[in-house]
Formats: C-alpha cells, structure tokens, sequence
C-alpha cells in the first residue's frame, strides 16, 4: 500500500478538530492509518438503524453519554470508553444530550451502512491535514 | 477475515485499564478492531529508535507529554492529541514523565520493530475482555 495516499503528519488535537465543526452525523477523517480511517463526529437523536457486513467499527467517546442500540442490548459509553461493534452486527447510536466521538473504520466505509437514507454522509476530509 | 478471533464485545473504559498495570513499555491489546490491535502502554523515559517498515503507528496521549523523536524533527504530544507515524520512518518515543498512551496498529507489530533488544514486548492481551 506503499504511497498510496499522501501520509497524515500533522499532530492532530482532538479538542481543536472539533471545535472547527458542529454538525451532527457528518464524520469527519482527521487522520488516516495505513487503509483506516480516523474520524471524528458529532452525534445528538437518534441515527438509523444498520449494520457493517465487512467489518468491524470503533466507537471512542471524548464527551457526553452514548449509547449503542444493539439487538441483543444496549452499550453505553461515557467520556475515555470505547467499544467495538462487530461486523454484521446491527446498531442504532443514539445520544440524549451532544456528544463527540472518534470513530476508526477502513476507509470507504458509509456511516449508515446497509441503510442508507438521508442521514448517510459523504466522505468528508476537509479536517485532513496534508 | 469473519470469525478468525472471539470478539471483543466490551465496553472499554480507559481510565479502570490503565489502574490495571503499571510497567512500561509493555503494551496491553484491549480491544481488537478487524486485524487490528488496540493496545494501552505506559511510558517512561526513552526508548530505542527502530522503524515499523510495513505499517503506520498511530499514537493517542491520554496522560502526560509524549515526544516521538524523528530523525527530521520531534513531535510532542499531549493529552487528547495523536499522531501517525508513517511506515518506514524511524521514530523514538521519549517521555520525560509518565505517559498514558493508546497505540492502534495490525495485530503482530512487534513495539521495537526492527530493532529488537531487552525492550521487546511479548504480546499481552490479558486485559483483554473476551
């Protein structure tokens, strides 16, 4: 994968990146990993229901309360937690108050999944520093 | 790669992992995210400069001052703040304090990649939820 893309070297602080945003559902790629992406979100309501067939995503909370509806129970996070939702597995976060989050997925990964809808963003690496 | 490993199904608080442990240089898998590992260490002092020639490192302060010195220049970290280093570039961690960090990285990067000597880590995954 060598060169493929040109490398992230900037530090990237998380409390800086996401003052530059307020948008809700819209990640945002702050740095990459080899063929992963880092992103980060704001998230407020409900999302939509869906699942990831091919891989697995991270959740890590920075601020606020989330939770992740999962079929067989929920998962709450606070600030400092992190939980892995499975490939294949369906999910619906869902966060009462605001909530910043950083989420790490391969990259052409579509935040609503096999779901789609309004509530699916475009990538978005404006926050990318080059 | 569907059902290689057990899941980690989780919630990973940060905070309660770290109280866990208080070597250096020893990084704990707490978390798995398809054929990747997300792994907490603590450091202390310097390292040893070596190269990951197959793989970026990405590197998450949680606590403390992180310096990653590069032979073109260093970059400091504090908390909240990450930074990739590329594949293929040398790098030396040095932490004048205590340092919390999260590493991300593909499962079997060995911490002192070409390098080798007395601080070469075994895999631990025994914070590792299942």
């Amino acid at each position: 994968m060598l060169g493929r893309y040109p490398r992230s070297v900037a530090v990237v602080d998380l409390t800086e990146k996401f003052a530059l945003f307020s948008e809700h559902w819209s990640p945002k790629v702050v740095a990459r990993l080899n063929d992963y992406e880092i992103k980060l979100v704001k998230l407020k309501g409900e999302f939509v229901w869906h699942v990831h067939e091919d891989t697995d995503e991270l959740f890590l909370v920075i601020e606020g309360n989330l939770t992740i509806q999962l079929r067989d129970g929920d998962v709450t996070l606070g600030p400092g937690q992190l939980y892995v939702v499975p490939r294949g597995v369906e999910h619906c976060p869902i966060a009462e108050g605001d909530v910043s989050a950083m989420l790490i997925e391969p990259e052409g990964v579509v935040n609503t999944g096999d779901a789609g809808g309004e509530l699916t963003a475009d990538r978005d690496d404006s926050l990318l520093d080059r």
